[in-house]
């Protein structure tokens, strides 16, 4: 192959992302340094987290530069290797960009997977990849979620939810899930084995507030929060005494021309003692092993559903990016570059 | 004594309280039960927090009762005593209410202190009370304060405000404290010894948010707030990885009639691992003499400057509590009602 598509950033968007904000191109397959490694990316994972990379804005990571092709996860095969840790074929995951060819030069973050120990090696962008992670350390650790706890989780039905809200009950907590339209809160109890399902469309904090409290009257003890906003606010009207909520995502803000709305209940933290911790996976990056190692047991077990939804062609990797916003997808949003 | 003045709530406030919220009565000294104790009140403490118990909303205590006076921690000596724990003329700390007399019934917050041991006996309603062990432990455990963190205050020349800064000085960290006009800025480099200070009057989220970047390029370590809105937004693009936010108070939305405006900025806890945790001083009821004790030796040895505010005369009481929000007090801010 000498060919190497790209899916470029060329205008920053303002709101949802347009079509007129990326350009499909295909440019020479690049030129090895000593050390690097080239990797023919098989699938890239679509997350929220790189609508925030598309932003000029201050954040964990570089903003994606005008030009550059669109950062993403991916897990891939190695092309051509420089590097002697890594041998021609391997299967690698790695941070790197929607394109056919990523070029990985020494110190980036890049790993050896075995594509032979899981049912599927998109496993690796899913349960055993950040979304697992995001979902395991962010409810055990940030959301400190024990046996007996209530445990509410927003975007119940995505990726990291659906997880969370399986890992709660098989750490035996009682799991309320939220999410958009009836379908998905069908999925909630009868693939996720939720306890019980709130539908948030077309409710305000007053009436979300109402639904919580009705299914939580002693108060939720462990939030594990994806969505912010209605969501938010309503649900800090029912923090138990103590309460943790797990702040891991805000994507009813992610695409708001207006800027972020944050949380106008804030005040609930104080009267309920309770807690708001933003995180990132990243940080429980030395215990990956430790929760793949639980994960991959409960995958190994049976006791852990996974979505995946996979679009193929890096042609469609706008519409499929879409659809994080849109709540089309069921599971794991990942997009097939090629085989 | 057979007359008790009280200083009832009539009427709920919308945003600011007005006079024809409040009734000053005079009513009969009440019966004594069996078991009971009267405290006759020396001196009031006005509180913020008292805002919020005007409020018909759920919260930590129940709301004050229209015809009920209003509550506040008062200290004063017992009148009678029909309680062997308690002597006739002894002096006393409880939550009681704005009345010349109050009735204490068994199982209430109320102890005996000792008047000798301190300069003077309001210091149990400021460094040796609820809000000297706000200061103590909202800086010490919920920010975990450590020598070399960088420590942002807000409401900083206030009763607590100006004692987190003294108590960070003295833990060995960087003290950057926000107030109200160059008066208070002042004073809180020349009385309470922060490094720098900022003044936010007529200032945006913007304007503040240079005006922190500036101070604290490496970002902000701890930050004790007291104020929320825009002070709030403005702290949260200058966190440090890891931070911790001690939520004390949020006194800019508490006469807010169009209801509280939280924190927009919250997706910064996400980017920068951070972390909001709301506090009640009485979660360290357990723990008082511990802080007190601390508190009181830094006293002792005059390590600490200790600003009350008193105003003089029940009929004062509006007035004298309206100043926390206009900010006129300076100190911790206290009526006397008799001696």
């Amino acid at each position: 192959m000498d060919i190497n598509r790209r899916f470029l950033l060329v205008r920053r968007p303002l709101g949802l992302p347009v079509a007129e904000d990326f350009r499909l191109v295909e440019e020479p397959v690049p030129q090895l340094d000593e050390g690097a490694i080239l990797v023919r990316n098989a699938y890239a994972s679509l997350d929220p987290a790189i609508r925030g990379w598309l932003d000029d804005a201050p954040s964990y990571l570089p903003p994606v530069k005008l030009g550059d092709p669109v950062r993403a996860t991916t897990v891939g095969r190695v092309l051509v290797s420089r590097d002697p840790q890594f041998q021609e074929g391997q299967w690698v995951l790695g941070l790197n960009a929607i394109e056919d060819v990523s070029l990985v030069r020494p110190g980036g973050f890049t790993m050896a997977i075995d594509a032979d120990a899981v049912p599927s090696v998109t496993n690796y962008l899913s349960v055993l990849g950040a979304v697992g992670m995001t979902a395991y350390f962010g409810l055990l650790e940030v959301g400190k979620a024990q046996a007996g706890d209530t445990v509410l989780v927003s975007g119940a039905a995505g990726a990291v939810g659906s997880l969370v809200g399986q890992i709660a009950r098989l750490k035996g907590c009682r799991t309320i899930g939220i999410a958009g339209g009836a379908e998905k809160c069908r999925r909630l109890v009868a693939d996720y084995g939720y306890d019980a399902a709130i539908d948030y469309r077309g409710k305000d904090v007053e009436a979300l507030s109402a639904e919580i409290g009705g299914l939580a009257p002693d108060g939720v003890n462990v939030v594990f929060e994806n969505v912010g906003g209605a969501v938010l606010d309503a649900t800090l009207l029912h923090l138990a005494h103590g309460a943790r909520v797990a702040l891991c995502g805000l994507i009813s803000e992610y695409n708001s021309p207006d800027g972020p709305s944050g949380a106008r209940n804030l005040w609930q933290l104080i009267v309920k003692s309770a807690t708001i911790s933003g995180f990132l996976v990243s940080d429980f990056l030395p215990r990956f092993a430790e929760g793949a190692g639980e994960m991959g047991s409960w995958l190994a077990h049976g006791q852990l559903r996974v979505d995946e939804h996979v679009d193929e062609g890096i042609e469609n990797a706008l519409p499929a990016f879409l659809r994080l916003f849109e709540g089309t997808n069921q599971g794991k949003m990942i997009l097939k570059i090629e085989d």
